[in-house]
């Protein structure tokens, strides 16, 4: 339904907008607009990495210059934890939105961080924000409740806006005992819950899984177990995010008398920003990694990034020998402390056989409970579904599979609307019904090195196209005589297949003689035509497939 | 080890030789040689179908080149059973070597049915061969056991040679009570391994995985409960090749008053095998595709191709809206009732996405007991270990780490001699010991629309180099004038970002430059290298990218 303009007008400052641009449909490049009347603000800002299928690009974000077109509305950015997935595109918005960003206080150290890497243009004026402070943006109020992840510090948001309490979860799962002392804040939700939810937006991640996530506690006394009963080397791969669980296998192994080494950089900028954020003393007794090879003593725990087998991480450089400081040696055993993410199988596979045939034991979460989500499953999302009984409810954050279980889920849960949103969608919301409104239309930007553009400004197709038929480049001297043409032709190939001998030249031939055969009186438009068309006809009989091809045409008149 | 040329030449004809070629190191292209003395024989000839982070190639096969130098020693082709992975390379061999093939009458028939495509020099001379036939190669006798699978018609090989008895599973999982009423022959196993076997090569692909596989009557009895629950029509894509889960689910659908409609091209080419093999009658009163839409009874089951999002299947096509017969109506169940190969998964998830936007309720392998897998689980190896008690072990068809985990498996039952071997090692088997005498280098060939060949003469590495680089065309014309240059530079391109306007045009004046100031005496050669270079340097300032450059040099002596 589509409410007439003028009407909109009238009572557009008492509705709620929610326009969101990345995450509701892919897990990665999570991004939200909230407007109230002329006040709106972006909640998370995350980047999606390309998988190995993608050619030209190695990150995905939102549509950019959609945003633009928001740049005198937009009052604020708001984070809500510092997974990549929700705060990588901040360095590409704040150029082009220069508003405050909010984040909870790890998220503003690790940006600040980070931020040595982002252009000068791109530093973002970072505000901390608790539970403890609220957050005005024209007619709304922002607070933030304590929520449990695979991070630290995770808020979900809860806006009081003209249309009622709005809840939304950020990434989540619901842990009660977790190793920072900082638990899921059950309370809170039920309060708020009592007190009446217009709309409930949650992470709809594992909203296929049956069951609740595994207890990080769980998962550190089964890595316990295995580094205890470990008789040589252990190295173990890990989300470098996952702050608590390095310092807890930091102890571990200081407890069961095992030298630690941290290998990768990203380790170390999380271990930082959490040294200034919650004063966490820096471990002591750490073996620095070109020491590795020296400590002779096989108690060791080596701790390092790669469990998505990324080129340049530890794990994957150690595992094809070309790291300068970790080395496999026989007898290790290797855990993959993590999630096996989607599109990184093959990857990650290879980077296995390749541990196993340097005589390594590998231990990854397909073959052992070495690894817990992050992300609540169905139990979790019932629960918290029960807790803030929303009038209407949203799924966020996850593939549209994900999120129309999840919006199946709230349904048997006794919600009374359920609204499955794509990236966007405009959904307005009333005091009692929403709508969407409209369907904007979005380009998503890649990120290729120092480019940002849209898949059309990257060429991407083109890139792909020229990977698979090859490029040829030809140039044709013709000079138009009295009654005929003297012709040469030249041509060059790259990416083009040719498993015959001559075949270039027999190409050329084949395009000399079809632009012999032309009228006199043809135009130096037709002899490039048919100069190209000839080269694509002729590897298309001999190979099956047409290049691209590149013309350059000297026309020399008599 | 490797014995002195001379030692080998006398006590050569009393070895086995065994030389993989593929499938020890991969799930795919599956290539056995065995030799005693100057008698070879090739056990299946698999391809690999390449994934999508794959440019240019669409299928993987052996070193074909390598198999010419077996030429003159190779007697037969011996085929274990019919999936792509065992038979898929057999139209690029027999081209090179002319010899039998010899394999279980489905498979002949699926082949003789599949090699209308092949080309004419291609068409194999296929015999079929059953458990009571018996084959001489040489010195060797190859008999024949029945074994279970997820295709019909699978036979392990049992080798008597000069060196013992050698037992090969082909692809197998332990299945007592089949669809088929063709048991695995426990019996057959256990008899030959009383009566010594020397050495066993055996299945790997869930070597990783504990327990025993799902029967197949437990996979259809509740493929039978979810079909009769279902209200609406049920959409079931499956792996064409396992015609009894096919004929059994037509049975099902018929015996709850359901019409049934097959979609997909291979569906009808297997049916059609096992009806030519086993007389098996074809199935009445189908639907024809063409008339789907025109069934109004919502009662009704398809079964189509698609389970891995092959973008030319029915399912995937449905996804798109883009087949012609089968379209998604909401409310439809739509299960997928087979693996997620491991490469697959994003497509797959993609397909399970849009056929969720069309309001299909999407049933997969992750969230239900809707397949079971073909390759026997660790149970099952470690049974058959029990039963064949062979004095040495290789195993075969996996991922390094799986051979691994097999080869550990069977030490710990007590295998004496472990042989993990990958791709290439030439194995001698003598009567008591084995020695890998060769790594033998091998370069894959790879399977482009009608080119066949290595990575280098499809240029694989190249296509995806001018992917991410993009590819430039230059076109200089220079005239050599007393003192000065005169030049003018054309320049196009193919695959680079040009996001900033009059980018092309700028490069080509930068180059013109840079060509204009070289000395008066300068060659052709070095008119090319600096435009080349020139070319390059400025992409790379401006984008942080050296494109390939083809360039064309026009030069005028005075």
């Amino acid at each position: 339904m589509r409410i007439d303009e003028d009407d909109t007008r009238r009572i557009d400052t008492d509705l709620l907008k929610i326009l969101p641009l990345g995450g509701l449909g892919e897990i990665g490049m999570n991004m939200t607009l909230f407007g109230v009347g002329e006040d709106w603000f972006i909640v998370d800002a995350g980047v999606q990495f390309c998988d190995a299928s993608m050619i030209g690009a190695e990150r995905m974000v939102q549509d950019l210059d959609l945003l633009d077109e928001y740049r005198d509305r937009v009052r604020a950015v708001i984070l809500t934890h510092g997974h990549e997935d929700h705060i990588g595109a901040v360095e590409h918005i704040v150029g082009r939105l220069p508003v405050p960003v909010y984040a909870p206080p790890f998220v503003c150290e690790l940006i600040r961080l980070k931020s040595a890497e982002y252009g000068s243009a791109n530093k973002p004026n970072l505000i901390p924000v608790t539970p403890e402070s609220t957050l005005d943006i024209g007619r709304v109020q922002v607070r933030f409740i304590r929520v449990t992840h695979s991070i630290p510090d995770c808020h979900a948001l809860v806006m009081r806006t003209p249309v009622g309490t709005v809840v939304h979860t950020g990434d989540f799962r619901i842990d009660l005992d977790p190793m920072d002392g900082r638990p899921f804040d059950t309370e809170a939700f039920r309060r708020i819950g009592d007190e009446g939810v217009r709309l409930l937006m949650a992470d709809s991640t594992n909203a296929e899984v049956p069951g609740r996530t595994r207890p990080e506690r769980e998962v550190l006394e089964l890595l316990r177990e295995r580094i205890e009963a470990a008789e040589g080397r252990v190295i173990v791969s890990l989300f470098a995010s996952n702050v608590h669980r390095v310092r807890a296998l930091i102890d571990v192994a200081q407890a069961c008398g095992r030298r630690v080494a941290l290998v990768g950089r990203s380790l170390n900028v999380y271990m930082e920003a959490a040294r200034r954020t919650f004063q966490h003393p820096p471990p002591q007794d750490l073996v620095a990694p070109a020491h590795i090879e020296r400590v002779h003593d096989p108690k060791m725990l080596v701790l390092c990034t790669g469990s998505q087998a990324e080129p340049r991480s530890a794990l994957y450089r150690a595992s094809n020998m070309d790291h300068p400081d970790l080395r496999i040696h026989a007898g290790d055993l290797v855990i993959l402390s993590s999630r096996i993410i989607p599109g990184n199988e093959k990857p990650i596979a290879r980077m296995i056989n390749n541990l196993a045939r340097l005589g390594a034991t590998v231990v990854h979460e397909r073959v052992a409970k070495v690894h817990g989500s992050g992300h609540a499953y169905r139990e979790e999302l019932l629960e918290l579904l029960q807790l803030v009984r929303p009038r209407t409810f949203v799924p966020i954050h996850g593939e549209y599979a994900f999120l129309r279980a999840h919006g199946v889920l709230a349904e048997s849960s006794g919600v009374e609307e359920v609204r499955v949103l794509e990236n966007g969608h405009l959904l307005e919301v009333g005091p009692s019904d929403s709508t969407v409104v409209e369907h904007v239309p979005l380009t998503f930007h890649y990120v290729d090195g120092p480019l940002v553009g849209d898949a059309g400004e990257l060429r991407l197709d083109e890139r792909k196209r020229i990977a698979w038929t090859g490029v040829v480049a030809a140039h044709l001297k013709a000079q138009r005589g009295r009654k005929r043409w003297t012709v040469h032709v030249d041509i060059q190939s790259v990416g083009c297949p040719t498993l015959e001998p001559g075949l270039l030249d027999a190409a050329a031939d084949s395009a000399a003689e079809q632009v012999a055969d032309l009228p006199i009186e043809a135009s130096r438009k037709e002899l490039e035509s048919t100069l190209v068309a000839s080269i694509r006809a002729f590897f298309r009989r001999r190979m099956d497939r047409k290049p691209t091809v590149m013309a350059f045409v000297d026309l020399k008149e008599p």
